[in-house]
């Protein structure tokens, strides 16, 4: 990386969140509900969380993934969460926190020591306020403490809840609401939705567009009027450089408590249930329907007009043709019950090495 | 959803297009060309458009899906759009408007009622002129009538015909050329491009920076400049947060009429024909060529230096590795014709079940 | 394309690049390491670079593509760069300079002519400084010579090195460091983020917002923090509206050298090797490792926690869900050797043959 800017910039320490000094082991396990071991002291401070392969004395850490058990069996850290059944694996003067769900336990210890880290910092300052660079239309309606950045625009007659940061450079659209305690990331464009408390879009969220809707014909495509609207329940949280185009004669809707992550599409008329799960790159066609808790690999594509039931769990890369029932495992092109894409892939393979 | 502030907001009805009151069913069937049932009251008044499922009295639906023709015998609409052979579907008492593209002819009647909808609105006021937080390089060319939002950047030499929006936080580079009547999305960035007349660009578009071009090697990349353009041709329409880089050595072509959904990346050189259709997420290649007429479904990937002939229809999750004939129906991981794909999903399906 | 705006602007030539006037074609034969050939004219002034098929006279080409030797028989230019085995195909009295590497030899006579093209030029104006219309916390550091365009944000404690360019509407946030001769795109989005020197960001990146941790169950989805950051080092350059997570618990690092496409997705922790080209569209799952001098071709992804070892080849459109060793050509969903990948596909194709 030769010897410029950066090297020096990086000897400094740049660390972006300010951290609690100590937890003490007792009130870890407290935290999280594990038993303390007898043998442990209930008083020893510990000063951060680290994965296990760096974590250190003083450090809590976690297992999670049999992957890295070689690691926790060298690990050096002070505690580390894990299930029982890794127990003996864990070195000599390591104090083992048992958990039936180490990475949420771990998460939630990691959340006391970087309070700051639940929801996205603003980019400008903290604590920033209404910036004087921030263009607010005079019909907007904003509720008292909330953060607007610099190069914000908010539209005509748009409405913002009370608590919610406004990214530098974002775009709040002629009548759009956004709910209370929500952070719009910087240089999102909001138009024709409305958005819930809670609510934490990554930057570069567009919502509300039009969808894609044309008649088609041989002397050219005309645009079907897209009169929907996009609605974004409470604690929706939505993946940088996504889109969600509002609905055509319905509105497009991402239901409460969904997680969505980076450049995933959301056509028109969607419909996502409460709690689901769409992992980056994901699109979604027109019309389709997910119902809650559905589950969604990365860069799975689903066809509009189709039904995933609820708690469906669908493999990453998959391409959903059909209706998939509640509970369903499905994966493959197109997907179909995991144990016979599994069949499929075998056979091919078996198949292949025959005719070598 | 809680009782915040969201719930409050959507039991105010939140409208964002203004709606014609009312037409009457005479001027319906004359907009889209239908005849009017010899028992049906002309002058009876429709007040909306609405999809089959939710479409109530002193409505007018369509039906296009078969899928829906349950919600068609069921529907209370006062009107229906359909095809002659659904004519018998229809309950009693609903008027049909026969039509051989009710698709169509339900958009134009969208069209009528909700004429706003027609382009996209701008984001922070209606009509709203040059925003004084825009920023215009004084040498830039900006013809009467434009409209520029709070936030955008106009560079030197840039010229925008007369009619067209720029939205809040766009970026027209250097020398950029943006024609009349155009819908410049907010945050898009434009470079080295040159846009014709009634384009439309969706939020977050990047167009005409560098192609991805390197000339490797054991010791690193070598940067080829890239010194082509973008043309973009009238009537075109790109979606949110898709990418289109400047030609290499010549320029990068979205030819006339052409409609591109969100987050599609076309690469250097590309040539794209006229009224062609791009579904989300397809990513074409440097030095891709389609002719006109081309439909492509979403996520599908094009390889570099190939052809698709003229109307050439390739199906959504498809790899297009060589070239593909005019007219050709194509689909699959290679793309091949559609009857030989389906054969060799076929094929798999049964050998994995001869298999278990 | 009509009569408008466009076309009358398309007629006068809009060049966005100054060009040198001429080079001898001696100086250009010296620039590639090539021998002038006997009977060639040294002094010849060569005023242009152009593609195969539409080089004339005063140009200078390239043949790197077999599938180009038809142009290359009937060109016109002045000279071509080709591989000594082409020599034959030329026409008469177009002038051979033989290279091994004829793209890399025409990249720099490109480069040569074109010198303004080797780095994104600035939005707004050329050599622009820092612009009024720019926000710039009053703790951060901007060291001399930087440009600013209109409606950036830098926030509190950023640090901007020397020579670097922040293109017009980005946000630097809170505490992020830029270092020396980058280029930040239009509008992109940079937290929690260290950048190193000579790094080229297109329009629209964003880097270092929350990756996508959530410890799910059965009533909802808790976040987990994400305290790490994204390291990009020296002479990387990522394509517009790609997409970098921040490290959950450790730094999502972007080796030296390392050039990535547009829209492609990196999620928290990944690793990323020195020197490694990904195409657009790209997914790597979070934890993923890339060694050194990786090439995965578009569209394809990866699954989190594997390795893909020094100098591996991925075909485009693959899933990479297992480790790949160095040095290895992979292919397929799921990737596997490329030949067994070949073998598969074919024996399908024949399997499907025969059931017809």
């Amino acid at each position: 990386m030769g010897g410029g800017f950066f090297l020096k910039a990086i000897m400094t320490d740049a660390a972006f969140f300010s951290k609690i000094e100590t937890l003490s082991l007792k009130a870890i396990a407290e935290l999280i509900g594990a038993e303390l071991p007898d043998d442990a002291d209930g008083a020893m401070q510990i000063s951060d969380v680290a994965p296990i392969d760096t974590a250190a004395k003083g450090h809590v850490t976690f297992l999670d993934n049999p992957k890295y058990v070689g690691q926790l069996e060298k690990t050096t850290a002070s505690a580390v969460i894990c299930a029982k059944r890794y127990h003996e694996r864990v070195p000599d003067g390591v104090v083992v926190l048992e958990s039936k769900n180490p990475y949420r336990a771990f998460s939630e210890v990691s959340a006391a020591f970087y309070p700051e880290a639940a929801v996205p910092m603003a980019y400008f300052e903290t604590d920033g306020g209404i910036s004087q660079a921030a263009y607010i239309h005079p019909s907007a309606k904003v509720e008292p403490g909330v953060c607007i950045e610099p190069g914000v625009s908010v539209g005509a007659n748009a409405e913002i809840g009370a608590g919610t940061t406004i990214g530098a450079g974002a775009v709040v659209g002629q009548g759009v609401r956004v709910g209370r305690n929500c952070h719009i990331g910087a240089n999102c464009v909001l138009q024709h939705t409305l958005i819930g408390d809670s609510v934490i879009l990554h930057p570069g969220v567009c919502s509300g567009q039009d969808g894609f809707g044309f008649s088609m014909s041989a002397t050219g495509h005309q645009k079907v009027p897209q009169i929907g609207r996009v609605i974004i329940q409470d604690r929706v949280e939505i993946g940088a450089n996504s889109t969600i185009d509002r609905g055509a004669n319905r509105d497009t809707i991402i239901g409460e408590g969904t997680k969505i992550d980076n450049q995933v599409q959301i056509g028109h008329n969607v419909e996502v249930g409460r709690h689901c799960v769409l992992v980056s790159q994901v699109g979604l066609s027109g019309s389709s329907k997910l119902e809650d808790f559905v589950a969604i690999g990365g860069q799975t594509g689903v066809a509009g007009h189709i039904t995933i039931g609820m708690g469906a769990q669908i493999a990453a890369v998959s391409v959903v043709k059909d209706d998939v029932p509640a509970g369903g495992r499905y994966g493959g092109v197109p997907a179909k019950p995991v144990k016979q894409w599994f069949r499929e892939m075998t056979a091919l393979s078996r198949l292949a090495e025959k005719n070598k």
